[in-house]
């Protein structure tokens, strides 16, 4: 594999069984050391460093970092003492006899090399500089590691699909747009003047329509476009791993979905204890105030709106409250209690009351005195806290409260350092409901009919059986057959049992207030397909950029994707978007009006 | 793998060993016979077909064809002299205890029966009616079959790939437009207003940054977009596989390339001979007047300018007469003849000189009359014609007769059924010419410069060794290191060493007419990185759907894309491309112009 026209072996295949042997390898210099006229470089390759020593002063003047190299010489092993225990190669080295510089480098922006690589994260540049030059970013042995990871994520996901019988089908990225729940990025078509193509959101319909094909069992890695206004860790161009079946139900898909996901973390060398664990959308948002909740860690929500029914706190006569415990919390200095309060204000809360249960058995802080004294006598209990502890607490419309503390949560355990990124927490969401309604202000997806009612999934997920006959009549409470994977707090995929019949999904469109001419417009060919033996049919999408960044403990999905773009939807690198010619334009056909028409 | 909530065996799992046993299998009606008051029913899913065996009138009433249904019943051998060879399950049937219906089906606009499926090839309707009905097109065995070929295909490419080293590499698809010889799509940025995104002709600049990194081996099936005029057999979406490795040299690569094809022929049970033979670009238009010649026959063209060179005819007074021979043509009726003439016409042809030589010697056919005696004597043996041929002629500039021979050898060999679709004919085709002339008015690519050179291949591609100092100074005739793999007659990939030097890659922009100003803005990101040592690499990308129409023997490429474009890029199922609502349109920005700024 190796031997090509520029080496017989890669850095890493050099070893002591070659001591003697003469040796062609080509690469990077990652960094040059001269002692006593000598050279020493660290030659790097796709599979890592090898020394090389030169003594002929000549050939080792030119040589400066990144330049790219061949180097032919024999190997040998170091002398005693000089063996280096963290390298692969430590126990040899190439004395070279020749050295042909491929390509020389301009001094870099920024360092990338290998023996850096520890001390380095902290003094990278910032992300745009690292963007503009992402093929130096690259090099940097993190970011190799990330796409090699990514390269094996698919193939592993790959081998257990098809070992259960899965069809791989492209579906096109160029077709109608389908609202849903984003804002489509559109192409003009030139030859069909005023017209465009939209890019798919996903390929939801197209693989519905495979589904009624017969092809039973798809999937496909499926590249997705979303025109969102860019929030952190968004790209408008996403992977997803895209999976469907005929003939199944919730329980199959999802046992299908876990052996992918255990091969998945298998690739990178992890054991995942099936099955899942599950929790219903109910309890995920009372007990952890999420509905991707990081179970990585305990410490869930404690409902209070019984314990402080009667109370003469005013903050706390509220259709909820409810309480997280801050173990150990007790000793927290006043002044970041204060800062505390900054934190819930920048998300939004007016505040966030609390409590201190002292080692003393005093019941202190702002709160303490609001309380009665039957409160102030049971709450310790009521939360489950020790002496020592402090808890926050959250009053108000149940959603807002129980995200508020559902946040403290999360952000509590990061600050007691429990979020360790190579531990692994999965589990299923269930039983989601049906609908949600457009009033949510924290909601930023885009209606996509007239009705006071959305898709919480999208408008294809079969109600769950018991809701078949009366979703249109009750949608507040109607269920639907979803669910999603989470890991570690991160929405990792979701998907649904879908509807394959016409009359029911004629019915989910009325609720959503959309009319029969919009139906027909935006989904017809879906409902006209229904009509000739739709089968049964479920499927799941994973989040590949969100996956692999989970998988690699990478800060951003920015850190497993080859090229992402910056704010704005911006790539710093090449620098698209950009204005097009005139001529272009004129060829686009946008600017097209019928009466133009000969 | 086929238990699932709707059946406990996939139809062809139920084999003789099953007798006895009860089974629940799910899937479509695919014929329905009656016989004595007794249904019987093919039941079609993935797999296959079974026989369902239905006593009671009741259950069986309802069922029609392409009905989704759900049957238990017990396995059982079929009657002796009922089994039915040509089926997987033809020994047994499955005799229905219970029926549900789990879709209807309203008459199907055209038959999709497995049992149908040899002869319905014919009564299948127009392409239009096909991709309108997509999902039901794609119910027949055929498509089916193509389908499940093109998953297969590709996952033995990636395993091939992966065992000599290659990472997969995701690259983004919303990009800088870099004119490559075709027009791009282009999408609005919304959020940068006025400015656009390219959709990609390949990720040809990207896997280029790529070895900048070190990634070294990539690969990746990648989806590309062209905005052409519509053409038979061209979809505006494609996919290729696309590859490329770093140190390593055209050999390499080539070597590379090859193992993939193999690999790819074997999962479809074909075994090709390695290696590949070659032949050079200036003997494959020689021979067989095309850069992508079929080599499944014999048959080349021969060259008689020399033969012809004090020719008393003025046609053939010509800077090249060539000929091809008619085996066997003698015996062909005037009509045919003329039939030629018509069809050379269509090609922009003035007609289709030919001569017969009969049974008896003698020399006929209405160009034997213009030529000399001497000619007459030696035409057939300087042609390699034997009594009872005929030859066709074509004369004038060299590259416009060597192509209409070219067309005439195939079609000679199509006529006489020489283009056996599961015979694979491979060669590399190398030894490109490095520029070609903008002048060529049969070239309908675009020109990237403004010189009168444009690309052969694309401005990336490295001068042959020998023309690294002089390209420049003799654009027309420069060699340059790319090399095309071509079987059956069709181009299926192609690929080139490519520039890694700044200096080089500035020369051949000089070339194109490609000004620096032009250059720093369409490509100065790929300069800029190979100022910070580039290593020398190579890369190759193969048509996926075409090799996948080739290895399926499908006659058009759309028989091997799941939902293709129709003429002009519509899509008759979906209605794409189609008009945008006038919100949609302001927000993406198109009508934006600067003086709107705030």
């Amino acid at each position: 594999m190796s031997q090509t026209a520029y080496r017989t072996h890669h850095a890493t295949e050099v070893t002591e069984a070659l001591a003697g042997d003469k040796v062609t390898l080509s690469g990077w210099v990652d960094r040059r050391r001269d002692h006593g006229g000598v050279a020493f470089i660290d030659l790097r390759d796709t599979t890592g460093l090898v020394q090389v020593v030169i003594y002929d002063e000549e050939m080792a003047r030119p040589l400066r970092s990144e330049f790219v190299i061949q180097v032919t010489g024999e190997v040998r092993l170091r002398p005693e003492g000089n063996e280096n225990e963290h390298l692969a190669t430590g126990k040899i080295e190439v004395v070279a006899e020749s050295i042909d510089v491929l390509a020389k480098s301009d001094a870099l922006p920024f360092q990338v090399s290998t023996a850096l690589e520890n001390e380095s994260e902290n003094k990278l540049p910032g992300e745009e500089v690292r963007l503009k030059y992402r093929y130096l970013d690259l090099r940097r042995p993190s970011m190799q590691r990330n796409l090699k990871l990514r390269s094996d994520m698919s193939k592993a996901a790959r081998q257990a699909l098809d070992e259960m019988g899965f069809t791989e089908v492209e579906t096109p990225t160029m077709i109608k747009s389908t609202p849903e729940g984003a804002r489509d990025f559109v192409v003009p078509a030139r030859l069909v003047p005023g017209s465009w193509y939209a890019l798919p959101q996903s390929p939801q319909l197209l693989k519905q329509l495979l589904m009624v094909s017969g092809v039973e069992r798809y999937y496909q890695l499926a590249r997705c476009y979303r025109d969102e206004d860019f929030r952190a860790d968004r790209q408008p161009e996403f992977t997803q791993l895209d999976m469907e079946m005929a003939f199944v139900d919730q329980e199959d898909v999802m046992a299908m979905a876990e052996k992918v996901i255990a091969a998945i973390w298998k690739a990178a060398g992890y054991e995942i204890q099936l099955p899942i664990q599950r929790i219903t959308w109910q309890e995920a948002m009372d007990k952890y105030g999420s509905d991707k909740p990081d179970l990585r860690f305990g410490n869930p929500l404690v409902e209070l709106t019984d314990f402080f029914k009667n109370t003469p706190f005013r903050v706390f006569q509220a259709p909820y409250v409810g309480a997280v415990v801050f173990k150990g919390g007790a000793a927290t200095p006043r002044r970041q209690f204060d800062a505390w309060q900054e934190w819930a204000k920048q998300r939004g809360a007016k505040g966030l009351a609390y409590v201190v249960f002292a080692e003393d058995g005093e019941l202190k802080g702002p709160v303490a005195k609001n309380l009665s004294d039957e409160e102030r006598a049971g709450l310790r209990e009521a939360v489950g806290a020790e002496e020592g502890d402090a808890v926050f607490f959250a009053a108000g419309a149940r959603t807002t409260a129980q995200a508020l503390l559902g946040a403290v949560r999360v952000e509590l355990a990061d600050r007691a350092g429990l979020l360790k990124p190579d531990e692994f927490a999965f589990t299923w969401v269930v039983d989601f409901p049906m609908f949600k309604s457009t009033d949510d202000p924290d909601d930023d997806d885009v209606a996509i009919g007239h009705s006071k009612w959305t898709a919480m999934h999208h408008p294809f997920t079969m109600p769950s059986k018991d809701w078949i006959d009366s979703f249109d009549k009750d949608p507040e409470h109607a269920m639907s057959d979803a669910y999603d994977i989470v890991c570690n707090g991160n929405e990792m995929g979701g998907g649904s049992v879908r509807i394959h019949r016409d009359d029911i999904q004629d019915r989910v469109l009325d609720v959503l207030g959309i009319t029969d001419e919009e139906a027909a417009d935006k989904f017809g060919f879906l409902l006209e397909a229904f009509k000739y033996g739709a089968p049964p049919h479920a499927g799941i999408a994973l989040g590949w950029d969100r996956a692999a960044a989970i998988l690699a403990g990478a800060e951003s999905i920015r850190d497993v994707i080859a090229f992402p773009k910056a704010g704005g939807g911006r790539d710093p690198l090449t620098g698209a978007p950009a204005p097009i010619s005139a001529e272009q334009r004129a060829e686009t056909g946008v600017d097209y009006e019928p009466d133009d028409e000969e």
